[in-house]
C-alpha cells in the first residue's frame, strides 16, 4: 500500500427508475449527474467539500463533458463511479470517471470534465494557491 | 367571444426519451416540470414573465404539488398542459392542470400547485398590491 | 424490540447541483425521485426487490402523487426519506414519505404516492395472493 | 437558395427552473436532454419520425457524447439549437450541435453525439440500406 487509495475515489449509485429510459437503460445525459456526485464525494472525502469552496467565492463550472458509453447500465443494478484527478493547474481542473459494474467490475461507461476557476462575478480567474495546493496533495500523497 | 381565453392557458409539449422510464411513459415526478413550463408560459402570455416578478424581489415557491395520473403518456407524444388559476389570495396562488393529448383531448393527467410569495431573504410575504391586482385580473377579465 | 423497525425505512441522499435550482434549493418535482428510490430500498429491505415483482409481470405504476414543502433542502444537504407503508390492499398500495433532515430530524418535505397493480399489457389488475400477503407482512410484523 | 436549409435545423427551447442550477444557468448534463429533442424535431422535419425508425425494430443509442460549455445559458433564456449531420456510414451517425441565443445568435454551447445502429435484440448492426440512403439524402440534398 502506498497511498494509491488517494488517486481515486469510489462513489456507489443505483439506476432509478427516472434514470432510465424506455431501452430500459440509464439516460445517457444522466450519468453527468453521477459524475457530479462522485467528485463531490471524492472533495468531501479528502477534506474540503465543494460546498466551502464555493463559499470563499470559487465555482468550478463545467467547460467541457465527454462520455463513452461501453456497456449500458440498466434499471436497478449497482455500480461504481471511479474519479480520478487527471490534471490540476491554476486555470483548470481535469477529471476522469470510469462507471463499473460493482460485481463484475466492467467498464460501462467512461467520460471526463473539465473545470475552470471563476470568482462570483462569473469571471474565470486563476486558482488560488491554497486551492491549488490541496489539489495538488491528491497527487503528491501518492508518491 | 367573452374573454374566456383568459381563463386558460395553453403548453404544447412532446415526451422526449429524457422523460421516458422502462415502461416507455412519462416519468410521474417529470410532469412537475410541464407544470412549470406551463405556468410561466400563462404568466408570460398575461404580460407579467416569472422573472420580472423575481426582479422585484419575489418568488413564488410551491408549497403543496399534487398529480392524478389518468392514462400514460407515451414517448413522443404530443401534449398540451391547460393551466387554470383557480384562486389568487394575498398570502397564496393556486393553480390546476390538465395534460391533454393534442389529438384526442382525453385528460392523461390533472394536478394542481400551491404557491406562496417569499421575499429575497425567504421569508413567507403578502402579496404586494400590484402582483395581486395583476392575478385579479386574470379572473376579471372573463367576467 | 417489537418489530416496528419494519413500520418504516430510512433512506439516506444528499442534495446534488443537478437537483436544485437558481434558489439554491432542491427542486420542487425531484423530491419524487428520491421518493422511488426511497419506496425501492424499502422492499429490497423486506426481501422483495420491485425489480422482482416485475419480471413476474406485474407493475406498480403511480397514480396519484402529492408533497407538500415544509421547509427547502439546500444543495449539499443530507438528509433521510422515511418511507411507511399506509395502506395495502388487493386494488393499490399507499406509502407515505417524510423527508427529514439528517442532524436535526426535522421535517422538510412530506407526501404521498398511490400505486395501482398492472400487469405485462398495462391492464390494472387485482394483487395476486403471495405479493398481497407479503405487503401485509409489513403490516403484520408490527404487532 | 440551394438547399442548404436541409443541412441544419433548428430547434427553440427556454430554460426551466427545473434545468437551472444553483448558479442560475443551465445545468451542463441539461444540454444533452435538448440535444436529443433537437435531433428529434430534425429527423421528423425531414420525414423520418425517431419513433418510426424504433417501429422497425432499430434504435441509435448514444455510444459518445461530447459537450463544450462557452457562455452560460440563464434561467428564462431563449435559445435555439442548431443540429448538423455531420457524417452518417453504415456503422455510425455523427451528429453536431450548437446552442445559439435567440436574440444574439452567440454560441453558448457546442457539442456532438454519436450514435450507433443497434437491433432489437441490442445488438450491433450495420444500417439497413433504406435508413442509410435517406440519411444520406441529408447531404445529397444540400448539393
Amino acid at each position: 500500500m502506498n497511498g494509491d487509495e488517494n488517486r481515486y475515489h469510489l462513489y456507489s449509485v443505483r439506476a432509478r427508475y427516472a434514470d432510465t429510459d424506455p431501452m430500459g437503460i440509464v439516460y445517457h445525459g444522466r450519468y453527468f449527474e453521477w459524475f457530479e456526485a462522485a467528485r463531490t464525494e471524492y472533495l468531501r472525502s479528502m477534506g474540503l467539500p465543494y460546498k466551502r469552496i464555493e463559499e470563499q467565492g470559487i465555482s468550478l463550472p463545467v467547460v467541457e463533458a465527454y462520455c463513452r458509453y461501453r456497456r449500458p447500465v440498466v434499471y436497478d443494478e449497482s455500480v461504481r463511479v471511479k474519479t480520478v484527478l487527471k490534471e490540476a493547474s491554476r486555470s483548470r481542473i481535469h477529471l476522469g470517471y470510469e462507471v463499473l459494474g460493482e460485481e463484475d467490475d466492467i467498464v460501462r461507461v467512461e467520460g471526463y470534465t473539465i473545470h475552470c476557476y471563476v470568482s462570483r462575478n462569473g469571471r474565470p480567474i486563476r486558482a488560488p494557491k491554497e486551492l491549488f495546493d490541496f489539489l495538488n496533495t491528491l497527487f503528491s500523497s501518492t508518491e
